[in-house]
């Protein structure tokens, strides 16, 4: 278990008005809640992230509205926003070694946002992110070029829309699971993401696992958690 | 228009017992009607084919049952079966010049019987085929050994399931049209070929269409009209 | 390979700050990429567009937001807008002679922004466009008065919403390819364009490929790409 | 009310073991219940044939199973079996006369069982029907020979499998209510019938109504009844 | 053929700027073609009215903007508009004898916007509309409280949104065509109108025909046709 | 806690081979686990009878294939087998009296195996089941004839195919939960029961709750379990 | 039946002028008619609750916009909103005894609008409600703690999207029917609440039961009922 | 990357007749191509075996048919044939030792097929499986028994159909991913295993990804490689 996220075992759960927090989730899955701030007022979020600290568990909000992201900017300077991906963490405070970084692979600009959810989930965990953008299948020497930094990692996150090719093209040249991302990116028969999601799932590479349409936190978690598995050796 | 197709434009029908006959096809659409021999019996294949050679139409059937392409085998020992494609056809009469090949790729060997089928139909055309098999994305390097076997050619069609992925990579290496073929090959959730389907459909390569689910015909036809334009010019 | 679009073929990769041109892409496939400028800045497109200038590459952008368009039109006084196709093109340098004409269909009035796309793509091809509006099938002399039209044309591309029946009716007319375009225009069970793109791909008609909803510019390039075919032979 | 098909108003229901039978169903609505065999045994259908023909009505069952069809037939020498059409009929006493015709009309050679339920169903009703078949859109000519066929109809009932675009054709050619009929003729992206009807849902002819996917008895029904409208002046 | 709204048939297409009218479709199909406005802008609906009025054609538009509705007003001072249907029709010149009225009916009064616009439909057609609104299955004598009104009429539009029951119950009551329109009201799993489609296409009642998901028009077109037969014996 | 159900409470889990049986189900749920017999084999069947008889549990299971059925009849004979219903279960020692009975009612005679298999849920579980069958909606005057037979009843079962409407009729004359059950029985557009399953998850009645298709068992469980809810006053 | 719901019987329909209400509904299911408010102006609305308590009985209204619900605080000062739950109600006036309380279940904060719709339904209905926030499957430990508030449960009401198996696992903890909400929260491959919906459909637990997505008055009143079941002994 | 899979890296294509075997996929990801034999003859599995033995490979195929398993076994003596899981497989010849086993966790019986699918893949990658049967979310208490069971685990494989509920509550318990496989066991509303499979692409719990509809093979492939992935450090 990672020692900076540790908190007492025994106080299992903290009740505020409209919320319960799962203080006992770091001992048994590795890493502390997330909080999901998507239908949370402000003041949610901020009395979970002083329940929280209070405990010794480093914070980390997902899908944070711009004006509650101010807020929590001002409210805990220690913390790091990112706008694009509407994200806010801590630091976690022993950082631990780990078994290797993770490679962000984006096929086109438009997955920035999902890319960077990704990233910011990854880096909380303590873990190294190389990114590599805008690769996807259509100009394939792209992704030829940069096959030299998957050099060193353990997990990849593959975010692209439209048909979803890239993760299959990207399992095909690495020895470690990619997690692939489906976007909405796209138009017409995409449809919400749907066609990037079926693709993946039918990836004829083995070594693909799919998470949720845009779902850039899931995917980074889970990398981020083959990243540090050194812990159960 | 194909010389060898060519019939008399003033007799537009040929009323059978139990279909009507197309017989100004190909002076319209440069080839003549194709037999989808599908609901038909042996019987009403054998009167369109005698029909249509009566008129110096070289015909053609897809979807044909092993029973009936036994006997129209034996009735026609002009005409050339195949059991894989479960196709038969005639060989035109006077071979025109094309302007180029076509290309049929396949991404596994269960597109096979759909290759096949695109194949058969190429050749009723007149047209040169070019087959690159199992060269699907999760061995990249597969299809890069094949990329000069792309010289000559026309258009390409370009037959995958689970996925659909490997049109968008043959279409970032070529200067001409693609014709995706989605397959029904793969389970879970390809969902009878949907999967593909939408992969094609969202293709980020520019020079992709796409037709229907193991429509190995029409992605034959597509290819070989392109493969003849130069009637055109 | 058109000589207007040409670039040198060792410099293949563009790095800008948030995106990766595909210089090699005019070498590899005969036009160069395509700005798809949907999830872009206007400062990005203005980069990316003053990179492929230099490169001698005649830029295209597709869905170009109201505020980049008027940006890019002071911008670049030689560049061509089109607010209702919602495109911005550079004309080729060097035009080179080609095939055919390519014919634009339309059902009815609510698909012209789609149909203004295509056109726009096949202008920047250096294909001339024929255009043939609101020919639905309800009322079936509309297209038969137009047939002519048809003449010395290589390829066309048919769209239309609801029920999506043209480009089988127009199928059965010519004798090249047809790129079938299904749109959302409708209500309903249209279900977005589903109802039209499901028709296209079971057109009973051969020479019918489909691409996907609303793709105006996809309709284009295949067709443009099959009337320039004359660069293989 | 058609005097053929009368029965006394008040006895509404006769009990059988295994189903409960409307008799007052042509008083309310024009015509006797209908008896669907699809999950009913042999057995069953004789035992409600001879509780109708006790009570003067002509009785008439679709989805009828081979071996019960012939055990009808032995079993009521004055009833009418069409193996095609998977239906036994009866024929009604006391013929009325009509305001129209129905016409048939099927794109291809495979939706003829459809048609011919339609058509068993139509004569049923006393209506006379007019069949023309194998008249798809890909050869236009093909429908616009037969338009004169229309004279004298009051309701076309239109059968069309894979993009089912006939109904809308035929729409814009006449003055009376079309109903058409999807099939499940044709192979992937078709799902069904699912194609065809949504076609025909999104139909721009304004007088094309649709029932269910294969549902000749259906679309019979209703043609026959608008046929016999005169009832109600 | 209904004489008021006859034409020339020899003149069949106006070319406006950006429509094509068809001014046969009266003497093909017994009403002239009907304006969808949806896409149009307020100018081109004043331009073909302004052509159809000249051709002695009572003009009718449906999917009317309130901003055209209100110019549509002032402009042509015979016409009427419905803000509620979204309508805007003229009187026909010689009104004729029918064979019977139409009823309308809403499940709940959610469904008031699509029964207007089919009644302005069946009004423009000249026949009778008989209005039962908010008769829905769950009070089920609300319905039996009404069946009287439906004495004399040659048609029902019945219009039900959720699970779209009330077709299959008023099917069962009446001896004459029931056109069933779905509608988007409802939530959840209604999916838009989804719900009641599949309801209304699978009812249980013989007749029972469907249109699209709030087509209004259509419903009361195809009934108001159904109730001018009389003019084919 | 129905007491002929009883079991010891600290027992939680029986290990056969193959299976693992939650013996506290009863303590903890009111009844019994029953066994879903579909993947399992005839012996594994047997052993876990054997199991639960052992710890003075009366089996029943559903979704028996036939052979297995024979065996268990021959293996247990007082047990009830009901080869219509798939079911094979015990009576339960100790019958307690219940608040009220089921009704379990059909749309047509096609729904009978699932109506059987809710009843013999519903008498495993001690409670009286009142039988309805056949009064679908098309036939309204019959579910009226039937009304009465609702009197002394705790909650009804409404099983219906095609446009599932049965529920929201039955749920419009009752004061009491309505537990619908959509069927497969009906072709075409009803894709399998999803038509059913939306109509009546949609339906405007108050007091209907839907289950899976064709699960008649959960049907039956659900009215049964209301009609013992005595236990808790 | 309950005795503060009660009108007279005779006087089945009160027509107002855009709604007709079901002043017997009481008398004939339990529970007076629910003013469903998503179409309706607030003139309709306070018409209704006047001819409601004309009739003595005590309205209750869903779906209610803001500027609504402002209206009949100030018209209705007896009646309570409850603006998180879009609701209006009045007190029933001679409260009867129940047979049980309903526990109200969530998954997250996010699902409380829809609880708060379950509870006012329940309370309107004379039922206590026992609510249990924030349970999710994920922090399994939260439910544990609180099964003991299950204890005098009739019935329980549980809310969850994303995956929807919350219902499963407190169907696995209770002896009464839990009726199962989906909600629309989530994103993604949730499509707007299907995945919770088809979870919650195949629950491997016998006594789940579904309603439609977002429908906590459905689910309300479905668990009230139930809890008020004493009145058919 | 594992000795005991490694072949010579300039080698990396094998063709034989009708395939193109990918001899540098161990070089490049870890582990050699798995053979995938659904569409393939006896003789081409039998082929590509005995070219990957020739380059000492050791093989590995999946859903083999019974009669092609049985040829199999006796042609090649050393392999180990599961007719459960359709495999067959061979020892690698040097196992490597491995950071974790891996957990394949069942809901059902049912399941089992595709549980031991992922088990001989398991094994066939060198690591340690823990089964861990029929624990589905109907019964709480027995996935709890069972928690010790994880200890020393590096990845869980959970399988489920119906709702797929149980990846979610086993990702609540532990600290390293779940690989979750959804099932097509259940019926109705489940169609063909789409509920278990959106089910688990919405999971609340953050460690859970998926993989296509009982893709046990998969599911196993990618748990062995995280499993193995001390290999990087």
């Amino acid at each position: 278990m990672n020692a900076e996220f540790a908190t007492e075992k025994h106080e299992k759960t903290a009740r505020l008005e409209t919320a319960s927090i799962d203080l006992a989730r770091a001992g048994r899955c590795g890493f502390p809640e997330v909080v999901y701030a998507e239908g949370k007022t402000t003041e949610t979020v901020v009395a979970i992230f002083e329940e929280q600290l209070a405990h010794g568990i480093a914070p980390y909000a997902t899908r944070v509205r711009p004006e509650t992201l101010e807020v929590l900017t001002h409210h805990f300077p220690d913390g790091i926003p990112n706008p694009t991906a509407r994200t806010f963490r801590f630091l976690p405070k022993n950082p631990q070694p780990t078994c290797g970084k993770v490679a962000i692979v984006t096929a086109g600009t438009s997955d920035l946002p999902v890319a960077e959810e990704a990233r910011e989930t990854v880096l909380w965990m303590n873990v190294e992110a190389v990114m590599i953008h805008d690769v996807g299948v259509a100009g394939p020497h792209r992704l030829m070029e940069r096959v030299g930094d998957f050099s060193g990692c353990a997990a990849a996150v593959v975010i692209a829309g439209m048909e979803g090719a890239l993760p299959s093209v990207v399992g095909g040249y690495v020895d470690f699971p990619v997690i692939a991302v489906p976007t909405s990116v796209g138009y017409g028969a995409n449809f919400g993401g749907l066609s990037a999601l079926l693709g993946m799932l039918n990836s004829c590479a083995s070594n693909v696992a799919v998470v949720n349409i845009d779902a850039g936190f899931k995917g980074g978690y889970l990398a981020g958690m083959i990243a540090t598995q050194h812990k159960n050796s």
